[in-house]
Formats: C-alpha cells, structure tokens, sequence
C-alpha cells in the first residue's frame, strides 16, 4: 500500500490556485474540535455563519434574504439552485464563456432542464445587448445564469449590466460568484440577483467542504415541489435550518468551525474592501513582474479579475509547462494549469492567504526556473 | 452578531452520536495542512485512500471493484447510487425499517424513480422471506436498496440473508453500510452486494466532508447516461479519477487528509475486527450499566447493533429528555435525541476515538444526574 498517505513532510507549499487555497493557520487550528453536529453550541455557530454572509452581502434576514449552506462543492450549490428553483416548464439561459458557464449547461442536461446558451469567446465578457435581443425574442426563458468571475482565464463578466436586463425583462437571476463573494464588492439588489452562490474555500478563506446561497425567501418558497434532488434540495435545506437550526444532513463541522474563524478573520482585515485591496495588490504585483520576465496574460487588463491571472506559455522551444510546473513546486509554489481550448496557457491566482512578499518569492522562483531551464525571454 | 462564532473554550464534550464522532487529535491535526488539489501530492493520497477502502472491504481493482469518493453527507452518496444506476425504467425496492430507509423513499420521489417499499415495523429486521415473494411477484423491480444499521433504533438489518434473495432473482443491491463500514466485517461478495455506501466520519473515525461508494466497475460503467443530476454522477466522478487522478470538482482536502490518517490509525488498532471489538465492548458496557440505573433498550438484543442504542425514557414523572440531555451535556456528554415515532426514546453510541473509560464515564454522570433530577430508579 505506497505511496504512504501523507503529504511531504517539508512545509506546506504556497497554493497560486483557484482554491482550494492556502489558509491561515488559526482557520485551520479551529478544526482541531470535534462539535456535535446537532448541539445548541454548533448550531449556534451555523446561525452565526449564515447571518454573517448575509452582513457580508449587505443584506439581512429582517430584509428578506437568507443564506443557505449545503455541503459538497460550490458546483452542488449552483446546480442545487436549477434543481430546486427552475418550475418543470422553466428555461434557463446560460451566459457562457468558460468552463463553468459550460458546466452549468451539463447541469441543465443532467437534471433535463430545457435551456439555451449565449456564448462569446473566453476572452470576451458576456455580452449584456445580445442577452436583452436574447430575452425579447423567446418570452419562455424564465432564468438566467452566469458566472461572475470564469476562472477558467479570470475573466469578469459585467453582472450588473446583465442584471439590469434579467431585471428589465422580470426574469429570475442566477450568479455563480463562487470567486468572487468576499473579496469582490458586489450590490445583489441592485443587481437584481436573485440567487447567488460561492463556496467555503474561496475569497472569505476557509476550506473546503459546503458552499451556500443567498437568496430571497420568498422568492424559494415559491418553488415547492419543483426540487429534482433531495440532497440538492435547497428548500428543503432553508426549511430544515428553520426546524431545529439543524443541518437536514451530516454537515461538514470542521469545515463550519474553519469557516467562521475565517469570517472573524475576514473582518480583522478589514472586510470585503480590505481583502480586495490586498488582492489587487497582489494581482498588479504578479502582472508587472511576470511582464518584466516576459510573460504575457492571456486577457485585456480591462476585463481582467484580481483573481486568477491567465499567462501564455511563452514563445520559445525550451519551455515546456509540466518542467516549468514541477519546478515550481520543487521549490515550494504550486500554480495551476490552463483550462482554455484556444490558447496554451497557465493560471496563477491572487487569493488566499497570499500577501505581497509570497508574490515577490514566486516571481523570484520563476526567475530561477526559467534559468534552470535555459528558458531566455526579454521583458514585454 | 452575538453569539460568538466559537464553540466553548472548555474541553470537547464526548460525542456519544452516530456521527460526526469525537475523533483522535491525531486524524484533526492532519488538516493543520493546505494540499493542492489538481497536485501529484496530493493525487497520490486520494489514489491511496481508494485502494485501501477497497482492501478494507477485502476487494480489489484487479478483481474488478471500485471505490469512489464524492463530496457532501452519507445521503448525497447513497441519492448518486439510484441517481446514476437506476436506468430510466427502473424499479427499486426499499426494505425500510427506520429513518434511512425512508430517505432512500424520499430520494426516490425527487428522482422520479419508480420504487415499492417493503416496511417492517422500526423495532423489527427487514424481512428476506417477504422480499423474496415480492421478486417472484414483481419481475419489473430491478433494485433492491436497504439500510445495513438503522441507526434510527441501532437495528441490524440481513444483508447477507436479503442479499441471497436479491441474487437468485439477479436484481441489483444497494446497501447502505454508512454506520457499519469498517467496523462490522461484510463479505461483499457473497452477499451480492453491488453498490455499497458509506461515509468519512462514521466506524473510519475520519471527519465529515465526504462519502464513498464501493461498487463493481463494470456495472458502474454499464449506467452511462442514466446520470439525472451532475454533482452526484457517480460514473463521471470514477471517469474524474480515471482521466487524470483528480476530483471533478473541488474536494474537501482537508477531511480527505484526516481519513488518511484515519485508515492509517485503523490499522494500527488492528483493523476491522479489533475495532468492532471495542465497539462492542463499549456496547456492552453501556447496556449493562443503563440497565443497572434502571433504562431499558428499546430492541431485543438478538437484533442490536453494536453501534448505537436506544433506550426508553424512564417511566418517572421527574424525568424530562431536555433536561436529562442538558445536564449531561453539562458535564460534557453529548449523547443523541431519538428518532422513532412509536416511542420515547433517546440514543446512545458507541462509536468514535470512546473508550470503555469513557463509558464508564457517562454512566458515572447519567447517575448523578438522575439524582440531580430527582428520578430514582431501579435496576432493571
């Protein structure tokens, strides 16, 4: 039974990644309990969690709004959204220019769900006039669903601009902000969304294990008996929360614990605002010093996220991404493929525990690989 | 945003709960690290941990099995099972004696999946006679799913005698060992089980965050397209590990380390037989001393499990469960309400890093909190 089943025991290499992430070590310290997963003392923690993604979101219970937790990844909680909110006569567009705008599409095949798709290139936004054309030419679509930031390259689709159309047309509204939530300042009301999801292993910095929603009340009652699922079953979910403060099933406590340590975190930096600041810090940082090492990003810095950041493999015979990749890690950085069908790239994200002087260690290992490797290029 | 989003700073109490248990130091510092998730490191892990599932339930790839994982609760693996293998015209069976048999119900009714149940009273064993008859009646159920222990009541279900009918009819089997994996011996094999379901942070003694299904690969493979939801497809999800080693979508690394440790400390105990020896002692020891303060199990012993039990609320007029419940967890005894609509009941496991001290223990602080109460009682 090799390879043994620990990791090496040299310290933790720096996650560049979409997440999971690398996290603090008092977020992980607070899993060092065991809570009973039905007791006063952990339920009180899951309301305090809930509540407080909702101050997050400016938004409150008193409002109309909730915060529902489901375990599993952020993709149970979008596709927990279509199972349980769409009527069995519903359509739902899909704004699509990436992975994950492409996973909801399976979704919508898996769980038989009639739908459309708008599509622009990875490297285009999505596109707010052609949805408006979209929305007034075929009055069944009942839904629409994008992606706030497609990690796929880091692009940033203009959910507000799109929102205001959803909103035009009286339709439901579905962001994936799994990427985003926490780091991203975004107004759900004035955007008009109705359900938004992210996940626990994202920008607020906790690990994985459950995602949640927010959403409007009234607006998930309304969809009793629509639910395709009963583990996907967000009703259901509310509706068991409501009970007892109880999650329906075996919820991830660990995970929970980390999670609110993570928000109390989350507020001693600053909030939303502060956190975002410090990504962008460390998004310019890696930017201009990967451009000084000739590295070009595979977006236009107008629609690019603070992120992740998409590179192209640099233009010389040297270069090969599994060397460059394993490198890397060898010298304690792990950064992320490419996911994009039309351009060899790689992805190296902003988020987490990752302050300016990790960025300055990373561009220097980089440096040093691209020696190591007899990989010459000229700054851009 | 009172209260704190803490649990208290006193010591852990003991959790005397089917689940999510009190777990070793040991498993929870093992998420004291940040693992990539797409890396080779952390791959290898995942690739480990299947195999030695599947050597824990005495299987092997080479003899054509697989062991899956999948994020969220126990419930999310048993719902991908029907989710993904029931073709469009099945018909499954349930054979339910509790509260997880009448979720697979539930599941079923969200799924849109044909279903028949067989019900036998919750203090009573599924029935392999009445199952049988039911076969030869009903050539259109192609399923037949039951839960291995209720924990409902502690009920021990027969598996291996219902698994004989199921294969002389040459129906598929789902079992539900959520409780019993690892610490109650099954032969697969010859109890023709096909698709069997269980959960981190049960008899493993890892932590909440994910589940597995153990199933043969080749029926898995057979299921292509029924899949009605993405999330829980489990056949897409062996394809994942296949393709490239990884998690189709975000796994909870860090629960996925602390079962890696888990498995790791199971063998260190001996294994399977010497942990379903300690569960039974502690099971023993537990109804003797209830016995002596005056609790009476609620199953006949023949049909007990060794995991959980039930006990009747003592016929006293002092008695409340609230109260009793409180008072114990007080002293740091978290034991479990009841679930059984005939009757009055509360639960008790005996499962988890508890050892006979620790029951002794909780029989030391349920007497004085009888007496706390003012319930006096005799020995039964």
């Amino acid at each position: 039974m090799n390879p043994p089943a620990t990791l090496p025991t040299a310290r933790d290499k720096l996650l560049f990644t979409p997440g999971p992430l690398t996290t603090s070590l008092s977020v992980k310290q607070a899993m060092l309990r065991d809570a009973g997963s039905w007791h006063a003392d952990f339920n009180a923690i899951v309301r305090w969690v809930r509540e407080k993604i909702l101050q997050l979101a400016e938004l409150s219970r008193e409002a109309g709004w909730e915060a529902i937790l489901l375990q599993g990844s952020g993709t149970f909680g979008v596709e927990s959204v279509f199972a349980t909110c769409v009527p069995p006569d519903g359509k739902v567009a899909i704004l699509a220019n990436g992975a994950y705008g492409e996973r909801m599409v399976l979704m919508l095949q898996h769980l038989k769900i009639n739908h459309v798709v708008f599509r622009t290139a990875e490297n285009i936004p999505s596109d707010p006039i052609a949805l408006d054309q979209a929305l007034a030419a075929d009055k069944t679509i009942t839904h629409v669903a994008l992606v706030h930031c497609e990690t796929t390259t880091g692009i940033l689709n203009p959910i507000e601009q799109a929102g205001a159309v959803v909103k035009r047309y009286g339709r439901s509204y579905v962001v994936d902000a799994m990427s985003t939530f926490g780091a991203i300042p975004v107004d759900i009301t004035r955007a008009g969304i109705d359900y938004l999801v992210s996940s626990a292993n994202k920008c607020i910095e906790g690990v994985p294990g459950f995602c949640f929603v927010v959403c409007r009340r009234d607006a998930l009652m309304a969809c009793e008996g629509y639910a395709r699922s009963l583990s996907l079953d967000l009703l259901d979910q509310l509706k068991g929360f409501e009970k007892n403060g109880r999650f329906r099933y075996t919820p991830p406590t660990h995970s929970i614990l980390a999670f609110a340590q993570a928000l109390q975190e989350l507020d001693q930096e600053g909030g939303v605002l502060a956190r975002g600041a410090r990504y962008r810090h460390n998004h310019d940082l890696l930017v201009r010093g990967m451009r000084e090492l000739g590295f070009r990003p595979y977006l236009n810095p107008e629609v690019q996220s603070y992120i992740i950041t998409s590179f192209h493999f640099p233009d010389h015979p040297a270069f090969t991404f599994d060397e460059f990749y394993r490198r890397l890690s060898d010298k304690g950085f792990i950064i992320y493929p490419g996911k994009i069908s039309q351009a060899n790239t790689f992805r190296i994200g902003s988020i987490g525990r990752i302050f300016s002087a990790d960025i300055e260690a990373l561009l220097a290992a980089v440096r040093s690989v691209l020696r190591e490797m007899g990989v010459a290029l000229g700054p851009l």
